[in-house]
């Protein structure tokens, strides 16, 4: 039986070299598989899955507009789906992608985080959460060595930003893992 | 460090049994343990933890007042938190459980279902999946013997609802767990 | 595809309560289980699986003469296998039970331990732990509040043992879980 | 608390490219990590971690003299010790490294296979399984579409060998990963 997996983890933690190992693997054994990233993600470039390991290849992109169903209902011959920057997916998407799991029979993968630089859910995360026949971490540490489950945005200069929109990848904001004790210690002080 | 852990599964896995045993394991050793379950259920009796196999032990409830953190910060001496029924939390109930684990320094352990007889998300068990340091799934089997990962409502005459409130615990309705493929198949049949 | 699982953890995790429950599910589907445990451990009566909660039944008992693969090969109709105190099988009985689930299709669920009081492998369950095709563990916490990893046999007076047979279960022996740490901070002391 | 950790797999999932993958995540910290492989694996070169994506770096190497415990409590400021081809440790090392983990607190975590080409455990990897604090698995697929979890070795024209030394690298062999049915299946037929 086909299922929906979702391979969540913070920011960083190599969930992009994950997936290209993932199509490796199939590939390897003469299977085709279909890479699908987030068209508002263009940190390396739009319609590339890239690994901070150095590999990288193109992707096709999604959007609001993606029907999955039915673009994966007309390819023939497709062993798995993955899709990294899988938290920007919209609900009704992840809900035809449990259906392209179990009404046409099509391994799902999916890469993404959970939760924004505020600790709120990312709708698509959220609804691979809960459909998800599989929930799988891939793990990365904080700066204090304990294993990081939150995301932080800094700005430029390296300060810690807590208001703004869910989505920003624009400008020079990044992200950063963070355990949630340390969440809290500096939001405390800081926000 | 304290975490915050989400153990679920569909109907009918056992959730309040490894409740009641997580609780034995920790008095076993002289600790103190703090035990809630949702006031809404109410299906075995208000304010009780009750497993299919016969044990059950009286437990406080949490309604949509509960202030988890306010509570728990005024408590001493608990070794962990275990909340049954945690799909009823509220999203920000969740968020001060969150906290307890991370700035009190208290586990907690929840136990609940994920979506509902729509396949919808619990807001509270999304939030739960969102923040929670570790999740973990309790298997249980469909009646075609794969894993069961969706929730079914079915009436008093055993037929499967389609429409209706998210909560329903009133009456005559029951819950029975479906894996992905059997919920669709199902569906597409009656609803 | 059936699967041989392994649920392992420390002592006094839980997992005759947990084998119990899967029964429970099994058979409120109207599915057949067979249950085995083994025939040397009688610590409450010979041939009972027993929660420390309460619930107990009885089971079959296996010993190193166990046929399993001939067993059930000629039984109809099981739907699971359910195997406690798993580390008591032998290397012959794992690899049957591995058939079983690979060739004749039937699932198997064993529960066990992994290590004596001296952290050496029981041979049945480093061969569970080595073919099974799902490794889950049952938690339990150490006095210290960790989790526990390691298992410490004590005499009738609480006092460790550190030198003797692989087997004790006879007498005023009994067992305590630990977390590596604190299994080794006592060794050095004692041992 | 460090932790010992053992990640395993059938062969070909990838292990090599997830430990890479955490040596940059820790030194993306500014933190220093310690990586082993073994010396009697030279398929890409001695003394090398290897990624069939393409990345590639030095490690140190290891054999049956190696000291973990000695080596590793001389060396300061180690973040994460991490070990490929963890299978080839003698049982006596993996005592060693359960100690680095928890008498020197450093996290050591372990790549390997569980079974060698008979479905033979590996006693280095039954003795990681037994004391690991954390067990992962990295998935595979069989050719079947399945969870890959048996390794079987295969001649210079793609035969498969059912008898020989556990450990096999020179020469013309090489090794494919199947499903536990595949492994049976194939067996019956050829051995």
């Amino acid at each position: 039986m086909a299922k929906l997996y979702f391979r969540y983890s913070a920011m960083n933690a190599g969930k992009s070299t994950a997936l290209l190992q993932v199509a490796y693997n199939y590939e390897e054994h003469g299977r085709r598989v279909c890479i699908y990233t987030a068209a508002v993600d263009h940190r390396f470039g739009s319609g590339y899955v890239t690994s901070r390991l150095g590999p990288k290849r193109a992707a096709a992109t999604f959007d609001e507009a993606t029907d999955f169903f039915t673009e994966l209902s007309q390819t023939d011959d497709i062993a798995c789906v993955l899709i990294d920057e899988a938290q920007f997916l919209g609900v009704h998407q992840v809900k035809h992608l449990h259906r392209v799991a179990h009404i046409l029979g099509i391994p799902v993968i999916c890469y993404g985080i959970r939760s924004d630089f505020q600790g709120e859910p990312f709708p698509g995360a959220a609804h691979l959460l809960t459909l998800a026949d599989s929930i799988e971490e891939l793990k990365n540490v904080c700066h204090c060595g304990k294993k990081a489950t939150m995301n932080v945005r800094v700005d430029e200069r390296g300060r810690r930003m807590t208001e703004g929109e869910q989505i920003a990848i624009e400008g020079d904001v990044r992200y950063v893992q963070m355990c949630g004790r340390c969440f809290y210690q500096d939001w405390e002080v800081r926000a």
